[in-house]
């Protein structure tokens, strides 16, 4: 099979997936069931919600991709053959989805050994996914389908940067997170895997987050760098296995961003 | 004409006038125009659209309420001879309109002298509104139409709060916030005026934030009341002149977020 065939094949399979997690993710989300109806009748929404979905999408992966191997929030590592790892979050952003709001997202994406080469990031309520890797970079939402294409902000001061909690990580991690916002024109919270879609999108210039699981940045990795960004760690090295990560629209401002994270 | 044939009037209104200021606003939304571009060719997109969408509404009132007043974030106070004033804020949110986040909103808001009597919280993108007051309280959105109906959370330690901006206000402003998110079981940021959305659909708990203008606050009083809960400054008075406002889902979860904020 030939590469562009392959990558179509999987463009196809991931948003089958995402198409089933959007449907068994829905009727969960803003349910009215809260932490205390949980404690009540012991029925937790969200973690319902995050395997019911995770079930649908290795449904899909059994039947059309069988040999590929799977890695998954809620079941753990399934082995495969074929040198391709399907990364999946089927509720990245939890705690936004305990409060209704509409910034958490399933998070899809497909890997080999270098890292991730095709994610979706879909955001179920407002109906909108972010397609990036294997050779496609668009959303399609509310305003139709449009390209996928990073800004080209070339001063930190001119940029707008977000992370979802203001502590950052630890207490060094935060203050490495301050020493690069309070050169940013803007600093905004809150928004879980949203914020990399908003940087794919042109959005916003730089996400930057610590404490990652490797489900958590596969599918916004292979995003934002096929929109024309660049994730990294902290330490200018590969991101995909979690831990602290760098997001920015492109190389000029990632690397102020990485200077100031070092600088301690 | 009877109060019923009045509030249906409003209701009527304001729809109209959310209908035209979505449609106003959103060709502006995620234009690609950054603040780089704003300097360059002199247009700054969201005020652009505030305005834009500011005149829109306004030409609705000229032509279906010529007798009430109108407070407008953008062209200022219009005299009226009703006793009714319509409160706007075409754009809540311009920080989220300008990094792409789907949470600001339109804010339209009829009132008497004693506060907002309906309120409207529109997010365009999402194609989501809530309503509040004249006998209303309901959203429009992805889901449907549903019930708009606050949560009954009498502990603190269950309670989820928001706010916008994470120093909240002044030094002490931010201080007595923290006294308060401390004792909550979750404190999330960045939503702007979606947050008090979330508090009418039963989603959050509380809502706290500093350094308000009435047309900020006028529309989200109204939608939180009609669902059941009630909104203050940090003192217990009126929140509708803006300034210090704690919105709660209900009164007894409201006066234990009060005594804190007050405690210094």
């Amino acid at each position: 099979m030939s590469t562009a065939h392959r990558d179509a094949q999987l463009v196809a399979v991931a948003h089958e997936m995402a198409d089933v997690a959007r449907k068994t993710v829905l009727p969960y989300f803003r349910s009215g069931l809260s932490a205390e109806n949980k404690l009540q009748i012991g029925f937790d929404p969200v973690t319902e919600a995050d395997r019911a979905a995770e079930r649908a999408m290795r449904a899909v992966l059994a039947r059309l991709r069988p040999d590929d191997a799977i890695v998954g929030e809620e079941y753990g590592p399934t082995e495969g053959t074929s040198g391709l790892t399907w990364v999946l979050d089927p509720i990245d952003g939890t705690r936004a989805f305990i409060s209704g709001t509409p910034t958490w997202g399933v998070l899809i994406a497909v890997s080999s050994d270098n890292g991730p080469i095709l994610g979706v990031i879909d955001q179920p309520y407002i109906g909108e996914r972010f397609v990036g890797g294997a050779g496609q970079a668009y959303c399609e939402g509310p305003a139709g389908r449009q390209v996928l294409a990073t800004r080209q902000t070339a001063r930190l001061d001119e940029a707008v940067i977000f992370t979802t909690f203001p502590e950052v990580g630890t207490a060094e991690e935060g203050a490495a997170f301050r020493r690069v916002a309070q050169r940013c024109r803007l600093t905004r919270y809150g928004m879980d895997c949203y914020a990399y879609a908003l940087v794919a999108a042109g959005q916003i210039d730089l996400v930057i987050e610590a404490g990652l699981n490797a489900y958590d940045v596969h599918a916004p990795i292979a995003v934002i760098e096929a929109a024309g960004g660049i994730v990294t760690d902290w330490q200018g090295g590969p991101a995909h296995h979690g831990g602290q990560v760098l997001a920015a629209a492109n190389p000029v401002i990632h690397a102020q961003a990485l200077a100031l994270l070092g600088a301690a």
